[in-house]
């Protein structure tokens, strides 16, 4: 057989390692690309002029566009029979990435677990993408609902792992050049509010919102050579529980991060993803807003060019966040797709 | 509060100047995006090889996608709480910009006057678009209607100014490197048309009409980091007067002038705006035709290789333009969206 | 009349040569925008680092963006006024092409034949792709249904050409560098079948599916230049025989081409078109899969690198390919819109 049947869950070993097809080099067509999809306007990565005055050597990526790229490679191995994607952790963006770098992704099976009808098992993963020195640039673990192939099947070894309830700030320290902070206009970066500004517990409505277009995400998902049937196919996807295309969740990702520009403009660079979850889908049409949460603030040891903000973005589907929808008793108000949390940087 | 509610009209003061958020580096993608979004062919923008044969470094990116970038940069400070927007005047494109510049734009607030009902007011702006050099691109001024947050509030000092009814083209001979128009291939670039066979009073139909959809608008107007929520928020327009996303204006502009090479393939750079105005909204699925008519051809002091062609450019929807639609009486013929004024270059 | 009417049947001169507006400098945006497009996963052409380590300079363009590029030139000269693009054969691709080349067309006319209604007629065209330098890059004939402007007008001289049924794979050395076959990495290419683990009459069915919107072939077509009409225009294709906008052919050759990924992952290169035919046409809703059948396999001469399979890929609208559906009697199944017969090259 030619064609890629995907993995199904009997067929992963714990410890194992996989290195995923396909390289890519990540481009300023692939820049301009995420700017049309999104709208960010975080001047560190709009400009070169910007981020060479504050000290990189010219603007890098957007993060997200490089975890998408990263994650993308995963989904033939991993998520082809996966019936949902469970969540996040352990996220650290270790290495800015330039335009004309080049991604691939190895993931290691860190822990399996059947489901106790043994028709379908979690499969946890660490997934790590490099670029074309080998370097690491990203490092995350996710964990999703695979099918199996044979109900019967036994599996050799069964491990749930435990993650971080955070990140450590002290291992973040390497995914930014020292920044000459003076430098760091905050005219062109849209926004006074530094570090000090924020405070634990600050909740932000980041106001605007964007419906999302078939089109949109279909170009955003294949930018990341995402091979995930049920983002394009129509008419397979008719037979399924929703009855159209689902959207990829990075893209909601995207979006809030977006969104989030407004109420915090300077929290330019992503650090690390605590923990995320994809509360309920999103499909065409649907209109997209966000709030966030100060969950914590922290200092980088080392360094007092900028400090770090714990993050929790909140993205609701036909709904302003003017009223925060949130977790409500056991679950969540049913506006809410996205609970994300993570730490950003922010000049001091 | 940490997000940017907007301007409201009594808080501008005459002769202020605003410095805008976000530098943004113009880059291939944007330009390939350009591309894919109106389809534009002149030759000069289309074709290192070409641009470089009659004297340009390279192609240059296209004089509009420069406007639209330094445009877009205005919005959260000027238009964030605008009703309308007005008109343009004395626009002028000052320098070529290639892939890879730094662009960022300033802003002068040149006039205010308040609505005789108190509750909004007309502000008036200079903007200016510079290069990572400091470097002058673009200037343009354009007026727009903007809400007051205190209908009681009183406005420190007002004044309307007067604009040139047309750009003096002495004023416009720095846009261009002069060029070898003898090495200036008509056939590559789709016309044998050049200055001299334009004249004044001359129409011409566009002929050919595109229909425009959601993601698209959507996606140029994100690439341009214009936030104004009307183009991109399909629930919260709904309670709105036209019950729906409406389309930048510039994207009508870009439209249009894409449209108008069928008829002036060889008119391949704007040299200035001496009016523009929408005149009614475009909406996704309507789909855009345009006319042009010379208003006027006009020799640059000191130059034997270009001319300019004044010309009017209007934009029709869901009517081809065959027919000219055009001003009837006190308003426009009620196809008609766009009536834009420009000086173009044009090879000798 | 400055506009372009097109060429009508009687236009044509046997033996002419026609050179195309507008030369294109094909750039990292193009090819990004490619990628959001279609989602290729070759790595050749989406790693700089995979196709150095095999040879190459850097990773180099899509054939297919090639080859729309190409194509997208001659529209306005050929087919404008076209009822139908009747077929394709004897394409050659000649040398690869990388990011900042820039690209022009000149067809010459090799054919004539007027309909027995004497009101259309076709035309036969090899039209010849060429880089900056003036190096051959794309060869490849077509032959378009014409009208007549005037049903009357005499035809000065017909020929029929006729065309080989496949492009000798002694013809297609120069298409590629020499390459480090045993540097090529399966792994990192998604899947481990070669040259030799492919065999004449073997059929795979592509298994995915990708429904196509408005707002992506207008993209598409548009970044290709070509100005067909029926492309773009809702409100004039309402008067036509299928009342709306009509898909670009070019489109769906690239969709398939991708979904063709899966089955034929190591095929990286195309090499030449022997034949091909848009069977039925494409609307905007559809959802396109695929299958290909192993027509032959060839050896080039003095080459132990790589191999040449000679593929037909099937392209149905709206119907798994599980079921390979193909021509039936004198036609085909109905869900059938394209049949493509090429050589690709693929490492031995």
């Amino acid at each position: 057989m030619k064609t890629n049947p995907g993995r199904f869950f009997e067929d992963y070993r714990l410890g194992e390692t996989i290195r995923h097809a396909t390289p890519r080099t990540v481009t300023e067509g692939d820049a301009a690309l995420y700017t049309a999809l999104y709208g960010p306007r975080f001047a560190v990565q709009s400009s070169d002029a910007f981020a060479r005055a504050i000290g990189y050597p010219g603007k890098p990526l957007d993060d997200l566009l490089v975890f998408h790229v990263v994650f993308g490679k995963t989904v033939p191995d991993i998520s082809l029979n996966a019936l949902a994607n469970l969540g996040y952790a352990e996220g650290r963006f270790l290495k800015p990435v330039k335009a004309g770098q080049t991604l691939s992704t190895v993931s290691e099976v860190i822990g399996l677990k059947e489901s106790s009808n043994r028709q379908t098992g979690v499969v946890y993963v660490r997934s790590t993408g490099s670029d074309e020195s080998g370097e690491t640039v990203l490092s995350y673990c996710r964990w999703v609902l695979v099918r199996k192939r044979d109900h019967g099947a036994t599996i050799a070894e069964e491990h749930v792992p435990s993650f971080a309830k955070a990140v450590d700030p002290a291992d973040l320290a390497s995914a930014l050049p020292r920044l000459d902070a003076g430098a760091y206009d905050t005219d062109l970066a849209g926004s006074p509010h530094r570090f000090a500004d924020y405070a634990k517990g600050e909740r932000i409505d980041h106001v605007d919102g964007t419906t999302v277009e078939e089109a949109e995400h279909q170009l955003a998902t294949r930018l990341y050579q995402n091979t995930a049937k049920v983002h394009f196919d129509a008419l397979a996807t008719r037979e399924t529980k929703f009855g159209k295309r689902l959207i990829y969740g990075g893209h909601v990702i995207s979006i809030a991060r977006a969104l989030s520009f407004n109420g915090l403009a300077n929290a330019f660079a992503l650090a690390g993803i605590n923990a995320g979850r994809h509360v309920a889908p999103l499909f065409a049409g649907d209109t997209v807003y966000a709030w966030s949460e100060v969950l914590d603030t922290a200092t980088v040891p080392g360094r007092d060019d900028v400090g770090l903000l714990r993050l929790r973005t909140v993205a609701a589907k036909n709904r302003s966040c003017a009223g925060f929808p949130d977790r409500e008793g056991e679950g969540y108000d049913p506006s809410v797709i996205l609970d994300l949390d993570y730490w950003a940087f922010i000049p001091r």
